[in-house]
């Protein structure tokens, strides 16, 4: 029986110290404590990793960290939305995304070409770079090869990028497949109806893809999901998982709740009827806005792993 | 100046009598009634609309009542996620769902074969029906055609069913085109690629597929969304939108907030700095469980409808 | 087992058919059938019932329904906060609440003597009205009595006014008493403090008011509550129900959700490790906006009592 | 125009750090940099600060951390439930609390004596306990005085307690007032009702209390409040900081949404309507599980002001 112990500031606190304590500290800080637990389980027993997460959580400055993980080589398959990898690629060049009000006058920044994402704003200008970076990258790709899935053309993209912050980089480089079901749901999907019009020959395989994530782990890998956000994203690697036994260990951090029975707000508690976590699973829900709780636990862990000389941190 | 009423009961009151009472009534009750107006607006402007969904939507028993608006023509353009599509397949050959406990004993429900989705549990036996369904579906489609649309095949799918509440079966028989941009994150997505290990030359083609809904409206068109929760299905039918002009009318109904920036949450103000809804159109988020809030609406604008004898009530 | 049905719109559909289909559908709309049966258990079983509400649920059009429901005999005692008392007095004597925006410029309402409560607006002339009218009334009540409780003085306040659609006026009139705990939370406060300033013995007993709670049912009633929102009007119910052994009944309407262990989002679930309600009793908890849940759910319940000659239409 | 910048971890990042990084990372994240600036500036600028809780704020092990800023004086005025109060009492003597699980068998729970709050176990034993221990004090209190303000008797309680990281006991060694609107709606108040069933000259006076907290501030004094939760406790604080021309810095930290108009809900914005704050006042909301958000803010607070020598850590 663990007891609740009363939580005490102290001069230099260290994330790692602030989790710790929290752990003991009622509420979803518990939950948080447990998910640090579990992930270090994860790593400690070589499970295989999937990344999961909503575009959103990339418009946020997340993107760097999640590069950075995969850098860290803390995760070894990513889901994710297209939009999120649009804007990878925008920042990869350079564009800034601005800091702005969630009671912004919408109108007004309408006008401005200014687009907003709660309290995030992204200029026009930017997806008209992306417009005409994506272009060129297109055609090289096609010449390269007709018909290629979706993870192969995201490989290739992150292959023309150099940015340490990238996760389309980031995840070329280190080998590390990212997936994305709904390709064409975003400003990509307009590019690439637009190059098939002229190449009717180029086939963008996501049958084909489906095998891709199927075959990133096995019935006998031990097998993990850290889920940012609901959507497709966290579907999708929680389907892979269980077309392969299901996960052995699973963090779920959402704003969402499962009283309306929706992906999002569904907990890992659920999962287990559905055999997508193993019945003897460690598994967590954690409910908060990501972009505060995932740094929060992700640090925690990569203190401890670096603690243990377990980080490769080359 | 609107002020508020005192709600109060009265013999027999009707749905319509009920929401439109709630129409003065304080906090999302307001909102529900403007909702009803949006929508009525949209009709007797002749919009297109878009009706997207997620497939909890499904899952619960809204599904014959999406079948139903389609055979009264109240919508024109379908987009929602594949999970659902599977079970309206399921349904439409008599597999029932089963009224659960959100805080049922999952184990105990792994053992026995039932997945839960909130307080509703899908047997496995229902999964087996639907593959056994869906190979002599795929063949006879790759027979007549080798590279498709997931709208055409949709379509092909809803052609083989006999069910008046089946959203595929409504939607073949009406021309509604169903768009599915991930169609693959699901037990389909298993299907498929079994079969396109035998069958290399199947091409699901799902670039092709956004100049379908791209090309579904047009800037002329006055164009209308009715949003039920967020997703891809959300986000895809707003892209189509935006990219001929942008909707005129907007109806979105979530439990999400937008204090997270996730598409799920995103509002219809917000909207207004994508151009995703026009400048000066009628929009309104109504916040609140979908199974509750979308039939009560829907109920209210097809009585009125039908009473203006502005329903196809055939 | 029960099966989830497909919903169908059909015309003229009355609040009693809706309610009664939705409860064969998915997530909240089950929820609300399990509540609208518990509600009318509780009438066939003879049960004393509380009603709890948020000065909120006042502001908005509910409050003329909680009138209705007092007259009908339908609740047996009320706890709320006493925002919502203020604002029953002042429709009382004619002041009119305004439905506004939720995403209003505060600042011009500020300048405009508008104070906003989500969509809503009150003026400032309301709360002045409310000065002019309270005072002389806790003149005449000071000099009937001057030490009193709480409940004694809300009864006096509704034996001066004259509107059917009051919640005190009714529960006067019906001899139902209003607990409310925090009586100086609220305009009401400052005044009473005035009062006080040139009336030193004048005391509201907040204590002595605990024993009335108490002693307002006993073990052996049978004993419900339907508690809408949070706060001490949802604890101070469950208190003193559980001080007489617990609630054989509970409906738990609210936003609010258990992650974050408040007595807004506690469920009936967790009320049973507390003996808050018995372990045999009936309860339900539905997620949602009250001012849309509460009218449809308490619709159907009167409407089927009425059907069985049940209701008190005198 | 402050840019989106990707946050990284680094070896040993301290809290400070993380929360400075957080503050350039989009949504709930940005806010509670905010948070932390204005915090920072009501203490730079020697505003007089109201900080309020719910009671699961003090099962959690948050209650230290109250202990902890009473000490600092880094708060001026507390505004509470009673609940918490009574925690607070159990664990000045030594009583435990649990951490259990959110999906506990509450039945089984109520059969061994221990009482749910969310993933928070309390034991029957700490009620009986606290039975014991108010017996005594209240006499005492009695025999000093037979009417007195609910925030004398806390004082008074907590002049009792020997114990650093009892919230009642710096309170009453620091002078700091506590108020307790509701100071009845919990176990405190049967034991009150008991003890004036024998001592009816015992009166608890609100309404005198009104006043303490009315003139615990002036118009003159720059006023801050920190709100952590709704309830009563926020709107009390608010309530008092209006009557005084409004707050000039104000932080909400909650897990409401401003949807259904609720005071947990209520934003800084809407407040500004009511002159609830200062036109050209200093607010942010944050939502979020408190539990996580006000330990991380105010730890990156409390680093800061030490550093600038501006904290009385005597």
């Amino acid at each position: 029986m663990q007891k609740v112990k009363d939580f005490k500031w102290k001069q230099g606190i260290t994330t790692e110290e602030l989790v710790s304590s929290l752990s003991n500290v009622g509420f979803q800080s518990i939950e948080l404590g447990k998910a640090v637990e579990t992930i270090i389980k994860m790593k400690k027993n070589g499970a295989k990793i999937f990344l999961t997460f909503t575009s959103n959580m990339v418009t946020s400055g997340l993107r760097g960290f999640f590069a950075q993980l995969i850098k860290l080589e803390m995760v070894d398959m990513i889901v994710t939305t297209v939009g999120g990898l649009e804007e990878d690629i925008m920042k990869a060049h350079n564009e800034d995304f601005i800091i702005g009000d969630f009671s912004s006058d919408d109108l007004e920044l309408y006008e401005k070409g200014i687009n907003r994402v709660g309290n995030l704003y992204i200029k026009n200008e930017s997806y008209v770079k992306f417009e005409n970076l994506i272009k060129p990258m297109l055609l090289k790709i096609y010449e390269k090869k007709k018909r290629l899935t979706v993870s192969e053309m995201l490989k290739e993209f992150g292959s023309t990028l150099n940015d340490e912050n990238s996760i389309l980089y980031q995840a070329s480089k280190n080998n590390i497949p990212i997936f994305c079901p709904a390709i064409t749901d975003g400003a990509l999907g307009f590019h690439l109806f637009m190059f098939q019009q002229d190449h009717d020959d180029f086939i963008v395989d996501i049958v084909k893809d489906f095998s891709s994530i199927l075959l990133s782990v096995s019935h006998d890998d031990k097998k993990g999901i850290i889920s940012l956000g609901g959507s497709i994203s966290k579907h999708h690697a929680i389907l892979a998982g269980m077309l392969n036994g299901g996960m052995d260990y699973a963090v779920y951090m959402t704003t969402a709740h499962s009283s309306s029975g929706s992906m999002s707000g569904a907990t890992t508690k659920e999962a287990k009827s559905w055999g997508k976590v193993k019945d003897d699973s460690d598994v967590v829900t954690v409910i908060g806005d990501v972009t505060i709780t995932f740094p929060l636990m992700m640090c925690s862990v990569l203190e401890r792993l670096s603690k243990e000389g377990m980080l490769n941190e080359n």
